[in-house]
């Protein structure tokens, strides 16, 4: 029951629930490519005695390039957390109108139709939450819900859409806008000189994205369950260490091989969706990194291509935190050969370490009748 | 619709619906008194030019003793954010299991009986959140769905209830555990001494409080329905500074008018239930000061005695932040004088400036039957 399964006819193309729209994604203009990371790694660490591992992980990556929000050498200092908060927020007002703006008119709705905010962001922080200023300046209603979370670090992604699914199970007219915005350049720590640091300072990039879940009609992805699953005595693994420096990212060396432990949890909720995990139509998966993806295609059975969106964030854009969900989501839209019907399943990892994961079937709009839309409200009140 | 009203017969005793169960509530040791509060104010800060009328301020708070984790002198001391997030995290370990048991208690349930935890705190950050924790030491499910909620400050505390509410009109059998967990002493900043933090360090106190919102039976406040409300262009009246030091907090000297600008909204939920807003049995208001009590009141037309439980919290705590609409809560259980079917309203207010609120009648467990309890599953399914 929890999983929020609904059954209106089964899977029939027209099967009304909340579906996930068209994410729209923004990334910034200043650009780091491999070489310019193992050159600086290189310079920076010149003598660091594990300089030669630490290399070959940031090679093994996959990452490309990555965006970031300010030039290479600005984002080398520390110019102390007040001032990353405000840039944070700067680069938060110039920038994620503009993300807003898309995903709104990718759902075919304006702000006034929104219902609650999501944005989950663990890279920067403020109180009152950014919600509150879209609210004042970006014309959404003055009884929106707010439901700012900022400690489920590259997680909040999945956690982000699964609440939203939450809100209109709740209220089945709703739409909530999911936002995932990550600066994740703004947790540069020079001091900082260990192996996990060092691979982040390879691996991780800047970008925001937004989607909304509309409570009926839209295209996209039919949210059908979700669940959220902790794997015991790995509260360590991901963390921050809170310092006058800001956050400062802990990566434990077990991490990547954390999938043998989170795939039985994803294949228990496809059983409970009379699905099998290991034969989706497509997966929408966290790119923590290219062993996680690995690993998780192996555990699951799936072939390596299965996961090639993941993978294409991860190249084009280095982990990308809460964003990455909808990063990869996007380029299955871009495809367009996903038929109504299909079958998928969505998954953010992160810290705790907590995997948020959904199950939906894909939903084109011109399948979406009139009539099945009508049908879609279960009468609540 | 959005109130997430749910009518089944109407108000009758044994309608059906989630229920806010029973707060427990925990305060530390450490007590500091208003006249210790007025010496030490007059001690640090002597030459200050509004010193007479900070004292002022003070004295009219109605806060006559406060609990505080650390020792004064201690919490006068500001030792970095780092230590200051190894107590903050060393108390929450120490305290927060007795509180957490207690509330499931109160409600009935078990740990294994919880199906989300919505977790608020203003005054301290850890990733990944204490819910990660209360999954693997105090043996919740490691399905449990985590709702960590940092910015919202006091209004999280209506927040929180308002989430767990919702996610059980998601999931009508799931039960949410809430915890409000704050220990503003550690956001004492000795640098600042402007008017609003003089008058800040003088109302705020300590505190975790916790109550499980039952999807069916328990007694207490069955919730009926629950709105947000940002005050337009407000956003900088109640905000934190992020420095290298921690949180700073700003208090504008107009938030403690800005009654008049909420006081619509909570008439206009009522109305949506088709109650009067002036003419409840109970009202649950957040403490953020006198003025707030004294203005809502007028506003709201009703007499003072009514906020009575609230400013009880106020004079024996001090400003609990989030914690505070709990603590209030469960003096009415205290009273046991509220009868199945009285009609209440619980109010809390924060940055944005955001008004979370609830509407809920008062439910005794003797009057929901078995049969009622059976009637209380909405056949979503």
């Amino acid at each position: 029951m929890l999983n929020g399964n609904r059954e209106h006819g089964g899977e029939s193309p027209a099967a009304p629930g909340p579906t996930l729209c068209r994410p729209a994604l923004w990334v910034p203009d200043h650009v780091i490519t491999l070489d310019e990371t193992l050159a600086l790694c290189r310079r920076l660490h010149g003598g660091h005695e594990k300089l030669r591992t630490v290399l070959r992980m940031i090679e093994n990556t996959g990452v490309s390039k990555r965006h970031i929000i300010q030039p290479i050498e600005d984002t080398l200092r520390h110019p102390g957390v007040a001032v990353r908060t405000n840039i944070y927020e700067r680069e938060i007002h110039r920038n994620l109108p503009g993300v807003v703006h898309d995903a709104l008119r990718l759902a075919d709705l304006s702000a006034q139709d929104i219902d609650a905010i999501v944005f989950v962001s663990c890279t920067g922080f403020t109180m009152p939450p950014i919600t509150t200023w879209m609210i004042n300046d970006l014309g959404f209603r003055n009884d929106v819900r707010q439901i700012p979370i900022a400690q489920l670090g590259c997680a909040a992604g999945g956690a982000a859409i699964n609440r939203a699914h939450d809100f209109c199970l709740a209220y089945p007219d709703a739409n909530v806008l999911v936002v995932a915005c990550e600066f994740c350049s703004l947790c540069y720590q020079p001091s900082e000189s260990d192996v996990g640091t060092l691979l982040s300072n390879g691996l991780f990039g800047d970008a925001i994205a937004a989607a909304v879940v509309r409570g009926s009609g839209g295209e996209g992805m039919m949210l059908r369950g979700n669940a959220s699953h902790v794997v015991p005595d790995t509260k360590d693994w991901i963390s921050y260490e809170i310092k006058e420096t800001g956050y400062h990212f802990r990566l434990d060396r077990r991490v990547p091989g954390t999938m043998s432990m989170i795939a039985p949890a994803l294949r228990r909720l496809a059983d409970g969706q009379g699905w099998r995990a290991s034969a989706l139509d497509f997966y929408v998966i966290h790119a923590g990194g290219p062993r996680i993806l690995d690993d998780l295609s192996r555990f699951l059975d799936v072939p390596a291509d299965a996961f090639r969106h993941s993978r294409g964030v991860l190249a084009d854009y280095g982990n990308i935190a809460s964003a990455v969900v909808l990063a990869a989501l996007e380029r299955f839209f871009d495809d367009g050969d996903l038929v109504t019907g299909a079958r998928g399943m969505l998954a953010g990892f992160g810290p705790g370490i907590t995997a948020e994961v959904s199950l939906g079937t894909w939903a084109a709009t011109e399948t979406v009748s009139a009539d099945a839309h009508q049908d879609a409200q279960p009468s609540l009140v």
